[in-house]
């Protein structure tokens, strides 16, 4: 019985290992509107581990009010236990989240601005200069802790509102970021629109601006699939960081019934077929996404989810 | 209101043109089971070229025996009006089939063969060295009439009984075709396993046999989601013909509710974003693969047409 793997054939001159930065316990569950018990989540999330995940955004130590989905940090934070191995990162919108993260555990934190002004406006309820003066308060006191600190940039190449966003203006948030003290920066496409040149042109202006290929982390959506070939220009500029959600979840908040997050299933097919480790077992992650998106009662939008399910049956 | 549409980015050294091969009304509607009315496929033709489609696989000359869903094919042919300057190919298995095609009123015949000895028997009921001796002599015979003829090789990555397919021998077979008088090749991974590392090795082992970039088109599936990130490899190794099928059309036969081909509106999305020319206009092309898909009862897998779709509602 045949069963489908990537053939591993490297091409030169990428990175012989990437980390994975999984999203999908956060920034995947947020974006779902069935609750999921506490219980369903550090299952979730000790599957991912075991299915060889290093790195794991645990949860969202926002108000309640604002995503009732994460509601439970806390009470999450509590309930599992993971090996020191592996790094885990809970986002902490202001000074009140750092402080319910610090007491809840945690060993690192994400904070977040945005690129453009009305996304800054309508989902961070500030402005561009705003939530960049937040980030990097959050930021001081998080790193006078010792705690590492992750950057993100949304709306790094398009915007419903504003189109096209010039690299220029994410590179300078970027370096405003790096240079406030965080240790490395996620990149959004948070819309899904870019395409490698774009790809390209940014992290060209963020080496201009003297901003390390260590420091930095891409996040794509596949909303027009163009996810994984974005993260192929990437890596042939040395990036070695890329944010993905196990089995995709995750919707488009932008396009009801389009995908959002990059699969973290899709990206290993490719990475492993690159000859690139991952640390990460297909198969168990597969499972893992499966039993996840019977949970949460739709089907993953997954290429190699899909595909290997069917080649199953 | 906001429209989604690529920004036009530009990444160096790319083919600043690329020709889209159109496989929707033959490979696509090959792999579906209802069966398309002649008056159907000819609209859906007809509406791809006045979306911009250049080239056009239009039909197959096979034994009706083998795909009724193509018996049609003279029919079909008679019933079309299109411009000369459109590229239009059909698929001829054998002399037969030659000389059905010439009579219809074909300017170019595409043959077939496989990688893989496997496939020969199943899919052709052949050997890969009898597929390559048919497919020699239609091409010496459709040559002899002044018709180009295109070379189809299937599972030049990988193959599901077979794991994976040298590229010496694609290159080898290609060389066979090349040295037989094909005018263009067209190099398939039909279960969509390759990864951005095994198509540059292609390339390479093409290159070194003297096979021109300019005689060489790849066709990618994207059942495991590598379809696109294959070819933006190809662009950097200077190819610029591509085969996609329109939405996506067309399953993969391998993987019951898999993806089959590569959609073409996802590929015009990446090329656009680049800045690469392709003559086609997304927003008519994805209204024509949304009416298609009307008419053959499924929605489109492609990631462009869903989330074009969603935008708009």
């Amino acid at each position: 019985m045949w069963k489908p793997a990537p053939h591993r054939v490297p091409a030169p001159g990428l990175p012989t290992s990437v980390r994975i930065y999984e999203v999908g316990p956060r920034d995947g569950l947020q974006a779902e509107t069935a609750v999921i018990p506490t219980e369903t989540k550090a299952q979730f999330i000790e599957r991912l581990v075991a299915a060889g995940s290093r790195t794991v955004e645990l949860t969202s130590f926002v108000s309640p009010r604002w995503i009732p989905q994460l509601a439970d940090a806390e009470e999450l934070m509590d309930r599992l236990h993971l090996p020191d191995s592996v790094r885990t990162v809970v986002l902490v919108p202001n000074r009140k989240g750092l402080e319910r993260a610090v007491a809840a555990g945690a060993r690192e934190v994400a904070v977040f601005v945005s690129a453009t002004e009305e996304f800054a406006k309508r989902n961070l309820n500030s402005t561009v200069d705003g939530a960049i003066a937040a980030a990097t308060e959050v930021t001081a006191a998080a790193r006078a802790l010792g705690l590492p600190v992750r950057g993100y940039i949304s709306m790094c190449f398009g915007d419903p509102w504003e189109g096209t966003v010039p690299v220029e203006r994410v590179a300078d948030i970027a370096k405003t970021l790096v240079d406030s003290g965080v240790t490395s920066l996620s990149l959004g496409d948070t819309i899904g629109v870019g395409t490698p040149g774009h790809v390209l042109a940014l992290l060209d202006a963020l080496r201009e601006r003297g901003i390390p290929t260590s420091q930095i982390a891409m996040h794509f959506h596949d909303t027009y699939g163009q996810a994984l070939s974005n993260v192929y220009a990437s890596l042939t500029a040395g990036v070695s960081e890329f944010d993905s959600s196990a089995g995709g979840l995750g919707r488009c908040p932008y396009a009801k019934g389009a995908t959002g997050n990059l699969a973290t299933e899709d990206l290993v097919w490719m990475l492993h077929g690159l000859g690139i480790d991952t640390g990460i077992d297909l198969d168990s992650l597969t499972d893992t996404s499966s039993w996840m998106a019977e949970q949460i009662g739709h089907s993953s939008p997954s290429r190699v989810v899909t595909a290997l399910r069917a080649a199953r049956t």
